[in-house]
């Protein structure tokens, strides 16, 4: 593959959160993902909002900032197996991205106030774009992680 | 914010499907997106794959690299009045990310046969991350998209 030019990102603002510390964002089985928390957009970009208010739901983009370097083998909290990086959200990815649904509470101007926040305060964010569309639950599987929550559950 | 500094992103591999321009690619209410295509992983990254097959359905965040420049005001095809950007999924955003749900249909070493491609051949992605919830359709609010439907059907 030789089309492999890098590509370079900046942050569209700062997610605010509960949390300082990774060990205090819930994880694992069941963990409720119900933190608020504010996505500050710069105010320059403000105008690019428009007509978000509408959607119940966002897609947020955003950087493990505090994560370095990357394995390709992981050891998610909730389970002693290891999995491929690519079927866990690790922040120790090859491109440190992180992906979050989050629930739209309201805006004022270029700060959305959400629900599910589950990144660390400070956290930079790179896109926002909205939930259009859900798969169906019944045609959705979950390999590994349905295996150990179906384990933990004994 | 002083909080702003920028990152580097790198190809982790490039994306196989049938379309060569984008206005072969469907758009608008009802759009079938059951396009079938290949993500091509860079081969030194298949350990990162390791269980990936238990899962139907993936996200992929990819880069919209014949993309330049960007709008704040969007104007989507299947609209006459401009929205926000963040508000739709516009290849032409502050950063020229794009996200999309495939599933999973088998893998052969590092290539994920999938269907739900919406990017051009050859478009390069930059990480794969497991689907693992839906937001329950009667809790979601599609803002100016469900509007549009609701004004074509008439």
């Amino acid at each position: 593959m030789n089309e492999m030019k890098s590509f370079e990102l900046w942050p569209i603002g700062v997610i605010r959160s509960p949390y300082r510390e990774s060990g205090e964002i819930p994880k694992g089985p069941g963990a409720k993902h119900d933190a608020e928390g504010v996505l500050e957009l710069r105010s320059e970009l403000e105008p690019g909002l428009a007509d978000i208010d509408g959607f119940s739901h966002l897609f947020v983009v955003w950087i493990f900032d505090r994560s370095e370097g990357y394995d390709l083998t992981a050891h998610p909290p909730i389970d002693d197996r290891p999995h491929g990086v690519f079927a866990t959200r690790s922040p120790r990815r090859p491109n440190p991205l992180g992906l979050t649904v989050v629930r739209l509470l309201r805006r004022e101007g270029p700060r959305l106030f959400v629900r599910g926040v589950d990144m660390l305060d400070g956290t930079p964010f790179v896109d926002i774009k909205p939930y259009l569309s859900s798969v169906p639950a019944d045609e959705l599987r979950r390999g590994w992680i349905d295996e150990v929550e179906t384990r933990t559950r004994r």
